[in-house]
């Protein structure tokens, strides 16, 4: 069969997975925000609104455990919004009802017989990025040749959620290869971003990043290698985790680039709370997950860290504002957004100081080397039974492609094609040694906190601008760095594009290269028109629990000052 | 000047560096135990004499942190045995006795000035093997072409044991490229086995063994890629402690195939007591190296682990016995050793199954390809400049060079040269893969337990012979094996050759191959005479404080029984 009629057998099946009644009649694509619209397109009961507007998970499982809420209705009420924002921004993959009401219907049954949950997720839909595997499902990841590759087991993570009494409910869009901060694939297409649907919902956990932004789920998991969970995060308004290499399962997962152990992807959550992000990570933490993939990292999870045992208890922080990392300087509205921040973490007593970016080029650089030694033959190696085109941009039209509209960083080209393992050797020193120097740096912070710590922690903008128009989401530095210093990193959602405020403006000072100037100067509030900005709080390796603690810490304040 | 030249200065150089009244009228060569020697040798005082007897670490530290012991005391009599040891065994490489004394002299004045010691190491003396940075010092690792390359910093292990109150004080021998399991290089030739000087110390970390068994350091830093500390623990009868990756910090220190993180090496403790082994584990941790070096594990002493709370708290252990690999059954006394651990463990109220071998020889095999991806280049960039032979064989003479001389696996071959980044990912694929099916066979021995629980432990042989005479340590498959799952392993000693006990035997059954009938049918008790045997007890990722209690239960458990 040729990959073109693949795809449209697989895209038949998906639309017959789809119960007939919960097709709505869809607004126009002149409609760009679509935000409001499973609250006003009629599918959804009041209770149904209720329970999934419901955005913190804590509140969610408390019902479920109480029952006054049963798994099977918050199921329903969450895959029929997941339905309704699929028909909206084209987030699905893998649309299986009847399993996960089948999943939720044992719980219920459970609770009702034992009088106790199942474990603390009890009853909580959970949506997949499409890298995850479910035993009897297909997990394509947007690649054509892997339509019909049905799963024989569950994924490690996958097991631990259903132990912690998860109801995986649905898997979401993915680019090809993964290898892409936008979502676009030859099986599934394009998804959207429900902000504006002329922007991109970002990537490569973009299927996630919609869902979740038009509450079709109460929390997902995503992955990420280079930005993938805290772009999207980001770009949708959403709160999004990266955990350091190895705090979460990885096992049993399809991925990309399999093999590469430099700078590997991690798994983590991306939610509407974060306490939707600490939930997961205590459960899936509790699940000891080190038992069933040996890579997992057997750490408990510590609560001396998150009452930041190590950050003088959380009284007095100071915090490194990453203004720009020397290369490329953020569009006026993510400046406002960091300067919210500082002004809400100043109100709340917390202290700031200036970061100084520290050879962020020199990493940024670096990193895409160790991913493209070998990634040509690696999507080759997939693609090339089925002569599925591999993808070589996320730009819609062809005659758009200008210097910043494509991320040649997560391509490989000529020059990174096929060098030796002593080639790969001398990048991994490399890296090494920049790691070094930066964890020095971090140390040497000391001198002028006035803490007699050194930055407890950096803030960092998630990118140059607001969700991009699709194909334009160029620039990943801001969170690339982060992956190759294995930096825990939680994106707190701030503020939208005001058109009013946030106008363009001139920039005092000289550019940094002609690449900045462009992007300074080619800033246009319409294009950003209501498109969500966030922040990332930035921890050390392996500081998953303090870097929680203190993006609750900033998200307070936040709320705070917004009042 | 010539590598000869540069061999010749810095050998003069190492023998101005020890003290002329320090050198003894050495025993001839034919003697082979010299254990006995620095007791009687003349040199050491009584009180010298019984403080370097002093085998536990713990009283070592409590009469230094009273002040019974001065530091200057304590470390000069380990820096006379030491170099009494090392005209036995030839087992130092750098030697610096003023700086050493100098530190131990203010530790002795801040523990007189402040009444309280500097850390929980405090006068300890510590040999570190000749990859460790020290400040002014040369690390050639026995490499030539090192020579006279002096550290401007001391490496982060280093620091954290000078933060500690330790006593950096000796530097230990290394075969060069580190890629060998006995102690032989170009700089500073062979170190030779202190129970029988015609075996071989082990390697890499075998300048450490010898010097420790011969009591000159009370506890050594070794490292370990593929048996490095357990191999010279065991055959110089020592204990001595594999921690996972990263647990203890390597930054900044010399190594061999710099970049390769796939199976990496790792530093840690080899000390006559196992006292010693967790004092250094718990003083390194102590000092968080997580803030000093990027890779090291944000991972705190875990008293409940010490306390055995994943394992029933360690009443009724189940211990699995690995009696062969599968591939090459161990010598008779090695055998002995087996079933002295089997008695004493259920003397002491412990189970015992057998350990069916998994894969091993997959994993061995597999193992040796990632090293060699690109090892030869590696060798080839230090060694080319100053055209240093590249060493090709542990042999003493030539014509002694079959199969069982040599570990053809430490070293490239021209199949390994080169391979290519996507080539080596492949492997690591393979690696992954094998090691999620280790992990799910020893979560299955839960079924054959009886404790509710899988294995706790498993005991396992460092070799399948006692310590062989130099350049015939050809198999460290029993070792290697548990670096590729990244096992925590420590070295309990057990017992020693005895030559009327351990008479050669006939096998029952059928042979696994040619090779396993060679080395059965080889054993000679006479050639083995008074070499130590010991056992490893081997635990999961990352459970060093577990897989300590339990070694100290089994020691107890064996010291009981030989009563």
């Amino acid at each position: 069969m040729s990959w073109k009629a693949l795809v449209e057998e697989k895209r038949q099946r998906q639309a017959a997975s789809i119960p007939q009644d919960w097709l709505i009649k869809t607004p126009p694509a002149s409609q760009l925000d679509v935000i409001p619209v499973p609250a006003e397109c009629g599918l959804l009961s009041p209770q149904e609104l209720e329970i999934t507007d419901t955005i913190d998970v804590g509140v969610l499982l408390r019902k479920l455990a109480s029952g006054e809420w049963s798994a099977v209705e918050v199921t329903t009420a969450f895959y029929k919004r997941a339905i309704v924002a699929h028909q909206l921004v084209n987030c699905l993959t893998e649309i299986f009802v009847e399993k996960a009401l089948a999943r939720a219907a044992e719980l219920d049954a459970y609770l009702k017989t034992n009088g106790k949950v199942v474990g603390p997720l009890h009853g909580l839909p959970i949506s997949l990025k499409d890298q995850h595997r479910i035993k009897g499902l297909e997990t394509t990841m947007g690649y054509v040749s892997w339509i019909g590759q049905y799963a024989d087991k569950n994924s490690v993570l996958v097991d631990v959620l259903y132990e912690a009494g998860a109801v995986p409910f649905v898997q979401t869009n993915v680019p090809q290869t993964l290898m892409w901060p936008e979502t676009f694939n030859n099986v599934f297409g394009r998804t959207l971003n429900p902000h504006n649907r002329t922007l991109t919902s970002g990537g490569s956990s973009g299927g996630e990043g919609a869902l979740i932004a038009l509450r079709g789920s109460p929390l997902g998991v995503g992955s990420d290698v280079g930005g993938s969970i805290r772009i999207p995060s980001t770009f949708n308004g959403l709160y999004g985790l990266r955990p350091s290499f190895n705090r979460v399962p990885y096992a049993g997962a399809t991925n990309s680039l399999e093999g590469q152990e430099s700078v590997v992807s991690v798994f983590g959550p991306i939610s509407n709370s974060l306490n939707g992000i600490k939930l997961f990570m205590q459960a899936v933490i509790a699940g000891k997950p080190w038992l069933k993939d040996p890579r997992a990292l057997r750490k408990v999870w510590d609560d001396d860290a998150y009452a930041l045992g190590d950050h003088g208890g959380g009284k007095g922080l100071c915090f490194g504002i990453l203004w720009d990392d020397g290369q490329v300087v953020p569009h006026p509205p993510v400046r406002r957004a960091l300067e919210m921040v500082q002004a809400a973490i100043q109100n709340a007593g917390h202290k700031v100081v200036k970061w100084e970016p520290f050879k962020h080029k020199e990493i940024c650089t670096l990193l895409p080397k160790i991913w493209n030694a070998a990634s040509a033959e690696d999507f080759e190696a997939v693609t090339s039974a089925i002569k599925e085109p591999i993808i070589s941009s996320m730009v819609p039209s062809e005659d758009d492609s200008t210097i910043e509209t494509e991320v040649s960083l997560f391509r490989p080209d000529e020059k990174d094609k096929g060098i030796s393992a002593y080639q790969m050797w001398q990048l991994h020193k490399e890296l090494l040694s920049l790691r070094q120097e930066y964890l020095d740096h971090w140390e040497g912070t000391v001198s002028i906190t006035g803490t007699g710590r050194p930055v407890d922690a950096i803030i960092c903008p998630s990118a140059p601008y607001a969700a991009p128009p699709h194909g334009k989401n160029w620039n990943v530095d801001y969170t690339m760095v982060w992956n190759s210093l294995d930096s825990v990193a939680c994106v707190v959602p701030v503020t939208k594009v005001d058109i009013s405020r946030d106008v363009a403006t001139q920039r005092e000072g000289t550019f940094y290269s002609d690449i900045d100037k462009r992007h300074f100067e080619s800033y246009d509030p319409e294009i950003y028109t209501n498109a969500p900005i966030g922040v990332q709080v930035i921890g050390r390796p392996q500081e998953e629990e303090a870097v929680i603690a203190m993006a609750e810490i900033i998200d307070a304040a936040l709320s705070g000052f917004k009042k």
